[in-house]
């Protein structure tokens, strides 16, 4: 029934006079306080955004307090595990956590929950499939725990002022919104508004703690450029494919992931627009020192961040109104036409690649989870290119495959793979086929590709799949269950 | 049942590959191509925003589209009705719409409605209930039709480029949030994002017309200073109560409405500031060149604007950091400590006052409506001292009647009434009359104040209300109903 029809104009007013004087008080000194406050019950779904990667301590300080309530059977919707969050494998066990949703995970729960520690269901989402969901209430969240660098009394959340400072908010923005309540946990209480990400409409409670987390822990593994003479020869392909294509010139679009190749590939690309003159339009994604050097040095006019991978780029955030930060729906949805969609090129890595250009970053050869999407999926549709930079084996362990542990990103939306031994383009692409040979660029099938990889260290047996614990799924953005995750 | 547990492990994922050429383009050419993407059909709800006041030309273009292609029966929930509307009176008249929904409304079309036109309800919003009537989905919203000065070709929306600037696009921010479609519509495509208040994520159509309004218009009649003496002797009158209330001084956070003799008062109070050197901590709502010029001067830290009065604060919001726009949820929301909760003083207008302190705003003693709570309701609501300028009695009509004709504001929130002939205080607010015996300032009870008006022009007879028509409700700020409209 309509509002207005709900309207009974029959009826007399109750009318129940306000009482100005109760107003509210938003900020709380401890999360003892909190919890006498938030409604907050077994089965629950509670978030929680990466944006302090392995530095974050509120994750930890968090599920302890819940732990201590013994509350359980809770679905943990967190947009990354790292390995500083090993604390959680204890409540996964004794079924505090029930369920977890997530984009990314390495480290110890990786690991428990690949080895069936987990008594619900794992779901990987990626950074827009995971904004989507919780924009449709597909999920639901309860409570959304946001660890914030600053707030003022009001509950207005910055990521560039205080002490842990990650620059950009952007994987919390639709939990604030669609949260049913949302706690801001703080360890820096600014006396005036200052540098709003998340404004204080979309924040109930706000908990001062002593540290919300140690800055140096934004910088994990994945986010160091490679030193390996093999994995440069890989960038400086990669470069050469994307000149090839014609699409490096003034105007570019470009996002490269955090693996230690990609962010070679950024470099390698810095020095040709350098080289030849070349202002790119905008670079984004999680982003890097690197970028933001391209930035001021006029190689790109904007930076569009969605996190920081380092310090160099969170301070970048706050100064440099040519870096703006962005919301996961901003960056990756997989509706109203995101930056992703502006992307030229996206370079990106990969544990697998079968012979459908599908890729897994998931897990690793072992069936371990290592990893997931994050970006992978949203930006290798939206880019006009997407590149798959890789070695063609590591340790003897097969790149190319018949079939990936873990589809991550369908092959579809794959275009082309770069490795120390040859490019292969897929087939689909006829129109970047075209291109690279008339820049004479040589590539291949990848099946060709394979051929060549055998031929260094043999054809692998075929893993098995089938008889193994389903333990979760890799989904798509656009929520389609795209594989299943096996138990190791 | 719980997303998680909807997901089938045992069931093959049949998964459907995308095509990463089907790229979305959110600009459209004309009203005509929208309504061919457009879902809108009978008995939908539409919104509108306000901010180009009595200058805009979006809602007419629109509703004429919309008349053309036979759409009947729907809900307008618009944030203000200005005369420049005068064209929906016909579309209220055919049944192209059955409800209308709004914060205010002045002119042919408010006169329309009053005299029994409309064929469904009229319901009578605050500016912060309609935002929490959109972010609860009470007031579901089909389709938002956001008037943008300009837009990039992605969508992010800004209020301060193009020709038709109008600084602030705070009462369409929860629209852009809730509702199903969101459509830009502007004058102004820019070529790179700019200013960014409404960002790409909530936009689902940009469609490019000639112009979007006359900036002209943003000033409208009730914003213009009072120079009439009388209104101008309340106006010291008050900043003397306001003195002797103790709260005029460091830190002070003040708002004033539109009308003329609160306009005077925020003057007066500026001069008292500055003679007395003191520094206010915010000013804000709908904000004025005034306004901006004390901020300018240092008399306030900091504006919180939600709309601009004219052009001169349009432009301060574009060029200054601590002028700083805010949604309508973050000015006057009932919920999560709203900026109006940290007022010390609002000073606000009144066509009746009842002797419960009652105020109406919302229709005049003829019984037509001729304006609405605006932020009436929410700001007397939050602000410490709540005070009410008026003059006894306007061409004979009186100012304190024993029943208001509609109830705005309830009077447990209205705290002070200054007039002319005396200053009367509401009877729970002992320290505020503690206050003003200290200071030397003399008041007395409503019912001697309306006995003195009585004295002045006589003892108006009753109005009968009870056998006209029903034609809407005026609706507390938290979803109440506070009072009926009738038909005159």
């Amino acid at each position: 029934m309509h509002f207005c029809d709900e309207i009974d104009f029959t009826k007399e007013p109750s009318f129940r006079s306000p009482d100005k004087t109760e107003k509210e008080n938003k900020v709380l000194e401890s999360l003892d306080q909190l919890f006498e406050v938030l409604q907050l019950k077994d089965g629950d779904t509670i978030s929680f955004h990466h944006h302090l990667r392995n530095g974050d301590f509120v994750v930890n300080k968090v599920m302890e307090e819940i732990h201590k309530r013994n509350i359980k059977g809770l679905t943990l919707a967190i947009s990354s595990i790292f390995p500083c969050h090993s604390p959680l494998v204890a409540y996964l066990e004794d079924g505090t956590i029930l369920h977890v949703i997530t984009s990314y995970m390495s480290g110890p729960v990786a690991e428990a929950i690949s080895e069936g520690k987990l008594r619900g269901k794992l779901v990987m989402q990626s950074h827009g499939g995971r904004a989507r969901a919780i924009m449709e209430d597909e999920l639901a969240i309860d409570v959304a725990f946001i660890a914030a660098p600053a707030s003022d009394r009001k509950g207005n959340l910055s990521a560039v002022d205080g002490n842990a400072f990650c620059g950009v908010l952007g994987y919390a923005v639709a939990d604030s919104i669609k949260a049913k309540q949302v706690v801001a946990i703080t360890d820096t209480l600014l006396d005036k508004e200052s540098h709003t990400e998340i404004p204080q409409e979309r924040v109930d409670w706000i908990v001062k703690i002593d540290a919300i987390g140690n800055p140096q822990g934004i910088i994990s593994g994945t986010t160091r450029i490679t030193k390996d003479p093999v994995g440069l020869s890989i960038a400086n392909k990669a470069v050469e494919v994307m000149v090839a294509t014609g699409l490096v010139k003034d105007g570019l679009c470009y996002q490269s992931g955090a693996g230690g190749v990609s962010l070679a590939v950024t470099k390698t690309l810095g020095e040709y627009m350098r080289e030849h003159h070349i202002q790119g339009d905008f670079a984004s994604g999680g982003v890097t020192g690197d970028l933001v050097e391209m930035l001021h040095e006029g190689l790109f006019q904007r930076i569009y961040d969605v996190q920081c991978f380092d310090l160099v780029s969170a301070e970048s955030v706050k100064n440099d109104e040519s870096h703006i930060s962005m919301s996961a729906e901003k960056y990756a949805s997989p509706y109203r036409d995101p930056c992703v969609n502006g992307l030229d090129f996206v370079i990106l890595g990969a544990t697998e690649v079968d012979l459908n250009f599908n890729v897994n970053v998931t897990t690793g050869h072992d069936g371990y989870i290592m990893g997931g999407s994050g970006g992978h999926q949203d930006t290798a549709y939206g880019a006009k290119v997407s590149i798959i930079v890789s070695k063609l084996h590591q340790s003897r362990i097969p790149l190319i495959v018949d079939r990936v542990g873990v589809i991550t990103t369908p092959g579809s939306t794959v275009d082309i793979l770069v490795t120390e031994r040859g490019v292969a383009i897929n087939p689909r692409r006829t129109d970047l086929m075209d291109a690279l040979t008339n820049a004479g660029v040589e590539f291949m099938t990848i099946e060709e590709l394979q051929e060549i990889q055998h031929g260094i260290i043999g054809k692998p047996s075929p893993k098995q799949r089938e008889n193994k614990r389903v333990i979760g799924v890799s989904e798509y953005r656009d929520g389609q269950i795209i594989d299943r995750i096996y138990e190791v």
